[in-house]
């Protein structure tokens, strides 16, 4: 299906088979939220706690719920379900997918001991050392690197400028985007007498579970020894940064620019926020959560929720924070209760 | 013109038309800043009040006021205008700008599709692919790779090993340093019953206005829906992340290693410190300045200045410090006034 | 040498000398950490205070001394030296180094003017502009480029993915894991009276003193004039920021996504934790340790241990959380000494 560079107001309407109040003539152009469109764009109210939202929304026009009556500049279409109406514009206005060229590139350097699956694609200026094995409905996009004797599972995507270096272990399904680097060296060095450092062998590899997704310019480094290990189904942002010998656990979530130290094994069903952070050598119980920008310091009970520098409680840290806040006023008591003192004592 | 390799003192004095005190003959290889030359180094002092650091310069000569008497082990020259004579004498010792080869390489792959403007340079084993618009006096380094139906303004610079993912807008004169990624998939999934996370199709793009300069290795998602929107004039440091369908507002500064979460809107203007963050869905109104490694987790109204995690008004935040700090006074007030009171109620 | 794909427990303690108990027929496929290890795993216990971790552990069989009695639920090989027995194990399950080949790629393009030595490897489809100079045994992998007049020492390592800017100087020994990029444009602007931003040239350079290690995607950007300086032995982990005209010391260590500012001098052996910062034109005494995720705002003087941000030394840190952490117990204090004052008050 074709993209579409713009529809009326109306013809949305009735495209949707809704009502519509306001300007029908109104050209939308393109879809966004509710608080970062701009004029042009259609946008939807699904949660009427939002309502004050769609007053100072720029939307040209919002789907909303049929008996909502709020305020808006926007022109209005009326739905039973304001979600999935808007799903269905909003893939009116999406280009279909890039293509993938088929087949591998004539340019795509690829050893002919490399074992290459069924229906893969190699893209351009790619090279593939000495024993990689690519394994059926894979994809790897242009100026890539794959190390020698490294395995690539079934229908993975390796997006362009991707590094992957020996021997490293990847799932089926996985998602590398642009830049990602698995296998670079662990950070590790022993120091001299004279301060300066020698750097310890990096021997062991990378093993990525099935269903793993890896953000752009995500790094995963090589183990020490034996294997740094991405459980299933584990989704990496952005900027990440796993270093040696850590396990993630299955399921767990790393949100962009988060940073595992070494040897750390996070549980399954871990949530680290955006920056958060764990020190080298810690064991993460399964299903906590950690606030962004938190560091974690030490090891950790499952189903726990933590925030902060060291992290501690989330409950904790806000109660900390508040009690920060109202210093001054703890502050001034102590100074009414030296006063008044000083008064009895003068008695 | 060609760099210098060594000029003496007394050279560059001549070459300035200034005076200079001290060996004349000492030659000088390079320029730095007051704290961070090393000896072979010119610097200058442009403000008096970084006088005391003149003692302690490892720099052989110094450009200072006509007036300035302060100690110092360097040779001086004596200008009108510091900074500016600076100036000058960094040019003499500056590489020209690497030339820029000219024209298509011959192993730049180039869909036919792909519309080429005038005066474009696209670098060796760079591939541009079908649809792809590429504007008058572009230029695109070695290893790039350009999506599907992208198109570029005028006069942008793209440095190597970049990726511009399919159907991005990319504004006149901007400049994507080595490594960025534009338009990977943003950070979406929904929950399964077993706690497995499914991927949420990202469907929308990624415009950058004119004038936008991202920073190496730096990350712009591509939207849900809708559109990632970079605004004209946004300068973006390396190792940004900026996540999918947030807005940053015209003129906006995010320092390095900043990162911005799904459906954030920056209003014009703002600047973020290196490493500050905001969390999703939150509007940051213009003019405001966030502290390095601030965090910020709600609407934030405009013309603001926060610090801290979570992010608090900046002078809030040091008075906050402060009290902590004097926390172990607090604590010794109250202990006088328990003796005291003891004392008082044996009476 | 081969790597084993296993080996039994019996056969490792034949191999290495030692007694063992347990199934000595347990399959052993893989080393590593104590607290990482899965079923198939051989870990080792060197260091008695972790004994508690060996009952914990998932491994199928731990080297320990000879006289360990703890409890655990793998086979036990007893050596004299379980750090080294396990150095010993750990390489017969390591991959031979991946093979680097040798010579200069034939689509790898060089500039007739690059001067290249003796023994270079260069991979596949990397650019080597005008000027250029390689030392001898140094290799460059794939898809890298090196802008024009930049000199590598020799015995350099430069991963895939890499970009080096022009007249950037590297030493001996150095190694840039892939997607490093190094001598991009510093940042630095000058505000237009309308906010808007214009671009200040960075005129200077990089240089990297010898055996100077740059982890995956870390980026180094040039001088605005002069050079951005990392000295002799300097690490530096992934993902880490270091910018325009900052000088890093001999043999500091910038650990995972470490972020210095513009000016910044680091002293000799200065150790940043992870995500750590240093706010722009501090300069920060040799022998500085900075902790984790800490914010450095001011100069700091040598042999200092801070944490936090704004980053103050680090016992005072850990005294200023706790003393936060027992604020409900300080409020208690004052309420009691409210109520009891207002008892004496009242007679």
């Amino acid at each position: 299906m074709k993209k579409e560079k713009q529809l009326s107001v109306s013809e949305i309407a009735t495209r949707l088979g809704c009502e519509f109040s306001g300007d029908g003539d109104k050209l939308i152009t393109s879809v966004g939220g509710l608080r970062e469109s701009v004029p042009g764009d259609i946008s939807f109210l699904a949660n009427p706690k939002y309502s004050t939202y769609a007053k100072s929304s720029l939307a040209s026009a919002l789907i909303v719920a049929t008996d909502w009556d709020g305020e808006t500049n926007a022109a209005l279409i009326f739905s039973d379900s304001p979600d999935a109406s808007f799903q269905q514009v909003a893939q009116w206005f999406t280009h279909a997918p890039a293509a993938i060229p088929k087949g591998i590139h004539s340019t795509a350097i690829i050893d002919e001991t490399a074992e290459i699956g069924q229906h893969v694609s190699i893209g351009a200026y790619t090279v593939i050392s000495a024993g990689v094995k690519v394994g059926d409905n894979s994809t790897i996009l242009p100026n890539g690197f794959i190390g020698e004797g490294t395995h690539i599972g079934e229908s993975a995507l390796i997006y362009s400028n991707v590094t992957v270096r020996e021997h490293i272990i990847i799932g089926d399904r996985v998602i590398l985007h642009p830049g990602v680097v698995i296998g670079s060296d662990g950070f590790g060095y022993s120091v001299n007498k004279d301060g300066s450092r020698s750097k310890v062998p990096q021997m062991g590899t990378v093993a990525l579970g099935n269903d793993v997704e890896v953000g752009s310019n995500s790094c995963i480094d090589r183990a020490r020894f034996g294997v740094t290990r991405i459980g299933n189904g584990v989704k990496i942002d952005n900027l990440v940064q796993v270093a040696h010998n850590s396990v993630i656990g299955d399921h767990s979530v790393l949100v962009a620019q988060v940073g595992i130290a070494g040897s750390v094994v996070l549980g399954d069903y871990v949530v680290m926020g955006g920056q958060a952070a764990a020190a080298g050598h810690i064991v993460v119980g399964a299903n906590t959560m950690v606030g962004g920008q938190a560091g974690i310091t030490k090891d950790i009970k499952p189903n726990q929720h933590l925030w902060g520098t060291p992290a501690v409680d989330f409950n904790k840290f806000c109660e900390n924070n508040s009690n920060v806040t109202r210093l001054p006023k703890l502050k001034k008591r102590i100074e009414e209760l030296e006063a008044r003192l000083a008064a009895v004592e003068k008695q």
